[in-house]
């Protein structure tokens, strides 16, 4: 079993009474609640609320084994993965590595604009931020202090959405409190959207309501805004349109672990693999992939790189498992869509969940509440509901550092 | 003001209604609670908990200001701080730049030992830990294995009591559960202290009681054990002795900042600078030091390099600048020593505070109550207590991440 994220975890956990040694490899210690990174990244939560080591998620189950380990390459015939520390072999193997932050080979990107897949990510972020801030007191050029306080969102998906609606916030209604020299006129956030609808798989009532809320906290949401090159200093757009911005965070997409690429097997979109329906890999009924690094289609579509896919996946691939050792036929797997979610700030956000369409408040609490049940360890649990309680209430976050490297 | 250690941040708290403006520079934008920055090396709190932004600390305060920059050199005659931003000017300036952690000179411990002074330590310490058991899973050589599980604590004051009680509960309470293969026999925690006793501040019967503690908690306590060398693999003793280690925290020493070597005067021991008893600069009277970084005897011993002393020499700066202020005469600096207190772990603490001397449950509960009473902000209080009690109740130590570089 490769990876420690939610359709790899999913399926670990579902084989607990199946007669098979689950040997479970990833290269951090942790599962990482994905979802919630932007709210590490704008120093809303604290990254080991968002976070539980893998060994104490599946600590009482008895045929779990787990590697801290980097998995390379991935031989089929051999039956063997190259990882960081020498060769293991496997029976049967579960590929669920997961994806990666997608720069569309714009490399001045990869180099200068800041990702959001992983802890390290969010805490280059918060601290690329609050630095702008410290270094804006400090400059006493108003054009270079104006570059340092524009902060550029690309891609209008659930995560540019609720990372531009969070930055909003922590500039808006808590950072003006800790610079009070601060013109906050001096402040711009821009989100970036290369087509002309931001959180495309809703419907349009709700993506107006996302538009609307998100200018209304002074985010200037650009359509049809394709960014061409970045140099650290300046984006340009592919409409010729220049802005001095230094800091840029690309959310504009994802695409499948590198793993995928040592497999041999032709990628489709995004790096993602081709599964059977049963998601095994064609030829190799021992192999399974799932999540982000897999790719199926459903009515005509190709299944979105989220995590009720992965969590889906894994469950169907644990009761496969079960079905192949016991000489059972295998199940195709079926996606349920529970809707979509996405939150814009303080009582501000649009769902559309088992066909209930809401925005504002109500789906604000949904979101809530969801996000709660679904982070793993009650005491995570507690921890970030404490935070957003003192976030919403004094209008405070509390992760405010700077740590330097 | 340099430093927003306890020192500098006190003296710019007392300076509040005295007619100045208060500039406080540090490299960083926080002010950390260090006597708690070994419980963030040991996985039980985060460094969200016992940090918190200088600029939320002070935010009220009308006459404050905020920069965060490194100061790199101190020009008294042109009265002018060279720092990272550019040169700034002063009219009066406390300097409290505190300590950091004092190799004495051996190189090959600076390079492969882990310091505990600042957050990117703690994180240092936490990483290694963890990584040497998750390596340790997968190292075939009992050896090497044995080797990787090997933790030296060097150095038998308060923070070195303290790391070692700390890890060894962190190793043996929790870290069990999580490795159920680990065999426990194969992890050996060692203090190491050069004298012949363990917490020299404190009255004899507490050393004692420290020491057994220690000892009934699995720490091998060493005396007269002094390191020579240390490169990585093994570390070598003055007596001869070579014990192979993959983990060495050195917790024997502090000096003074480097700052103080710009200042161009002759350092007392430990780089600290001696001061009059007004803690002014000598032929400097609009300069004052205070904390680690200033060297005062009293009742014929130096004072000692810890937070106590910084406060109340920065409420005496405080006092001291309103004096020079209205023309009046300065007052000398008197050290009122509170007492000392060090915790073992659960229930176990040596505490010798206003004559009473204490050891075992009573001292714990009395260093529990110091410690969140003395910490900043109402959300830190809270967020410790429930991570204290998390561990107390449940054994569980929650922040047990490997953070990636």
């Amino acid at each position: 079993m490769v990876g420690a994220g939610f359709g790899g975890l999913r399926a670990a956990r579902a084989l607990r009474r199946t007669p098979v040694q689950v040997v479970l490899l990833d290269r951090n210690n942790y599962h990482l609640f994905q979802p919630l990174l932007y709210q590490v990244a704008t120093a809303g939560l604290e990254p080991e609320e968002i976070a539980k080591p893998a060994r104490a998620i599946l600590r009482g189950q008895k045929n779990f084994d787990f590697r801290m380990v980097e998995v390379t390459r991935v031989d089929f015939a051999a039956k063997r993965l190259d990882t960081s520390a020498g060769p293991i072999s496997y029976d049967l193997l579960v590929l669920a590595p997961g994806g990666e932050t997608n720069f569309f080979g714009l490399e001045s990107m990869q180099r200068y604009g800041l990702g959001l897949k992983d802890i390290p990510d969010a805490i280059a972020i918060r601290n690329r931020v609050l630095t702008s801030f410290e270094h804006a007191m400090l400059e006493p050029d108003a054009e270079r202090r104006r570059a340092l306080l524009t902060f550029i969102v690309v891609g209008g998906g659930p995560t540019g959405v609720e990372m531009a609606g969070a930055l909003s916030e922590l500039i808006r209604l808590v950072l003006v409190k800790d610079y009070p020299r601060l013109n906050i006129k001096d402040v711009r956030i821009l989100l970036l959207e290369a087509t002309d609808k931001l959180l495309a798989a809703l419907p349009e009532r709700l993506r107006e309501a996302a538009g609307k809320t998100l200018w209304r906290k002074y985010v200037e949401v650009r359509f049809g805004a394709s960014v061409s090159d970045y140099d650290g200093e300046r984006i340009r757009l592919k409409s010729g349109e220049v802005i001095p911005a230094q800091t840029v965070i690309w959310a504009a997409g994802v695409r499948a672990s590198p793993l995928n690429a040592t497999l041999g097997i032709p990628a489709a979109r995004q790096g993602r693999i081709p599964v059977e329906p049963t998601l095994q890999v064609p030829g190799h009924p021992e192999v399974f992939i799932i999540g982000d690094a897999a790719y199926r289609e459903q009515d005509g579509a190709p299944l979105p790189m989220v995590a009720p896919v992965a969590i889906q996946m894994g469950q169907s691939v644990a009761r496969n498992i079960a079905r192949l050792l016991s000489g059972q036929a295998l199940e195709p797997f079926n996606y349920r869509d529970q809707g979509t979610l996405a939150t814009i700030g303080r009582n501000a956000a649009v769902a559309n969940v088992y066909g209930l369409k809401l925005s504002g408040f109500p789906a604000w609490v949904m979101w809530l509440v969801i996000h709660i049940i679904q982070l793993i360890g009650f005491r995570n649990k507690l921890f970030v509901l404490i935070n957003w309680a003192w976030d919403y209430f004094f209008y405070e976050r509390a992760a405010r550092l700077i740590t330097r490297d």
